[in-house]
């Protein structure tokens, strides 16, 4: 991969400080990704992202196929051209939305055959087509077309990786930019043989990055940083780890322990969108009558504008009125938060704090299962249903 | 008013460049105020307002005492710093907004009782209360409570004219603050001599400027014109002058013509919401297929973050998709156009040009009588049902 390269910096127990070089500029990991599902993060441009200092940015090959079409990405001169950011970006396969459809779709060796959710037409992803749609698109890093199975069914993910690694063949055979890096898509739900057997097959296949796929969508978070345990170390150490749709907070910084290397979720965006304003010490819901009056930034010291400009009385009424500036608002200082938690966790790796860094966060951290519940059903509802709304 | 003063720099023909000081700024006019109509430009923030030159920002005196209350923004320091906007501001006095609920409303000659859009409850708005309100608000320039008459009616406008002026008497009496300029607002429909009467009675009473009220709500273009025609004359030469929720483009350059010196609309700001898109050559319907790969920005030249970021194609994509960015790049767009066609207006009468500036406009820009029974429609829609949309 001539136009990228991978470098770890510092190892501090299992977390690592690495930089993944992309032909729009460096990853400094461990990375949060913001989703821009539509070719737009939600409310933001990218102005925004810039200023909130995300350094990737991942949009959704499904959605982007639908609507507007990646052939008129590629024409538009693609997708970073098309959305108007400059920095590195990632696309997803289209997999996980197409496995969501659920009775709208049809499973056969050879691909997938779905129904939209937009107006019911038919369509058809296939590992080497979905290949030509996300070059088409011309993300820095594209991932292997893979299916999803439900993480505790046992004899479901048996099947389903057989699958997932004769897909991964034929997408590295079929992938041919060399200004894109294409990644692999470690599956197996929470069963650790398989889980092994999944990074073994595909590391022989030698992608220059490997996803864990497959977790926070209904299994516990114990068996997802068990998962994570088995997992995370069958990895080539000298590639970057990408754990795919995890966002809430403490899940990351479990996963970064456990030497996941970047992360990307609409958990941050979405809930914004719901007035659900994320801080160290858990969410405020900035609908409540308890800040009707209250002068206070969302979350004292946080310098996003959102921070420095207004006050959580303000928030609470644009919300309250139905205004999309608060939409705006909130999601500016959720993006915020989360990159400057990334941020934090670079720093306390690099100085071989992580350990106490992650204590203390736990500590101040309001980490229940409730939490993670919403993630988790916030991540499977964002899956397909991603308008604006 | 010893906060304000008020300085006509040239005139040409009728127009006038001048400047208005204010406690939060000077305002050079002729001036466009966007309109935050519940302390916000809808999807817009102050930076944005700044960004794109906005000297003076209305907001809706009827929807902020329903929505959050003007005790509430007084207690937070009032509107400038509720909303975090340190530049000039004005509020109308909900007249407008009251008169416009039809049948929601009991008009007496003491005052008003309506009911409330939101969620049918009573209120009454008289013009002493109306002043306990817009001082609370705290916005540098308020008006007197006035009633809306409907222009073509003559005897309408007889007997609402006699209650116009005593409520004018009666908001003079009781405002207090001085770092607030209270304007008055001329009525009399299209008719020239109750213009001529009100203009007069109002003088009187000495106000630090003057509005004129009740157009661009149903009268012909040329009444409109010919009203200012008549009105304009008739307020005194020293004080500035405001044309009440006028905003199409091209009644602006007649409204400057006649020697009005500052205007207010939410046509740009909602307009864009609907995917209009404001240009010298007429709009732009973003949404049409024919913008589907075209690589333009929507307005050529246009300095904008919008057109210096996107093309016509990515806005036609955020619209398909019901993206809320896509309202968002649409308004920074208008606002920008509107005050940059400002910037130009005074520009030509500080170089004595305006009668050119005028026909080149014209000349340039697609003025049909649907333009504006557009712009008319959009305000009375406007006036009551503001929340986003």
């Amino acid at each position: 991969m001539g136009h990228f390269s991978f470098a770890v910096a510092s190892i501090d127990g299992s977390a690592r400080l690495s930089q993944l070089e992309t032909p729009h500029g460096p990853i400094a990991m461990p990375a949060f990704a913001p989703v821009g599902t539509l070719a737009n993060v939600k409310t933001l441009e990218p102005r925004d992202l810039h200023e909130a200092g995300a350094s990737l940015v991942l949009s959704n090959t499904y959605h982007l196929y639908l609507r507007p079409g990646h052939e008129l990405v590629e024409r538009m001169g693609g997708l970073h051209s098309f959305m108007g950011w400059d920095g590195p970006m990632l696309t997803d396969s289209g997999g996980y939305q197409v496995f969501s459809l659920a009775h709208r779709r049809a499973l056969d060796e050879d691909g997938v055959t779905f129904r939209s959710h937009i107006d019911g037409s038919t369509h058809r992803f296939t590992p080497e087509r979905v290949m030509e749609i996300e070059q088409a698109l011309g993300a820095d890093i594209a991932m292997v077309l893979d299916e999803c199975a439900e993480p505790l069914d046992r004899g479901y993910n048996e099947q389903a990786l057989v699958r997932t690694h004769r897909w991964a063949e034929r997408c590295r055979a079929a992938h041919t930019r060399t200004d894109q890096a294409l990644f692999g898509i470690v599956q197996g739900g929470i069963f650790p043989d398989l889980r092994l057997q999944s990074a073994e097959f595909l590391t022989r296949l030698d992608f220059p990055g490997y996803a864990v796929g497959g977790l926070a969508v209904g299994e516990s978070k114990e068996q997802m940083y068990a998962t994570l345990d088995e997992t995370c170390p069958a990895l080539p150490a000298d590639k970057p780890r990408y754990l795919m749709g995890v966002g809430a907070p403490e899940d990351i910084v479990e996963a970064v322990y456990r030497g996941i290397d970047f992360f990307d979720c609409v958990l941050p965006t979405r809930i914004a969108r719901n007035g659900a304003l994320m801080t160290r010490n858990g969410r405020l819901n900035i609908r409540n009558a308890q800040f009707a009056e209250d002068t206070l930034p969302v979350e004292e010291g946080c310098d996003c504008y959102t921070c420095r400009t207004f006050s959580r009385a303000y928030l609470r009424h644009l919300f309250k009125a139905k205004e999309i500036t608060g939409l705006r608002l909130a999601t500016i200082h959720n993006v915020h938060f989360m990159l400057r938690l990334m941020d934090e966790i670079r720093g306390a790796i690099s100085t071989g704090t992580f350990a106490d860094f992650r204590a203390a966060f736990h500590e101040q951290h309001t980490m229940t299962d409730q939490t993670v519940r919403h993630a988790q059903r916030a991540k499977r509802a964002a899956n397909v249903q991603s308008s604006a709304g």
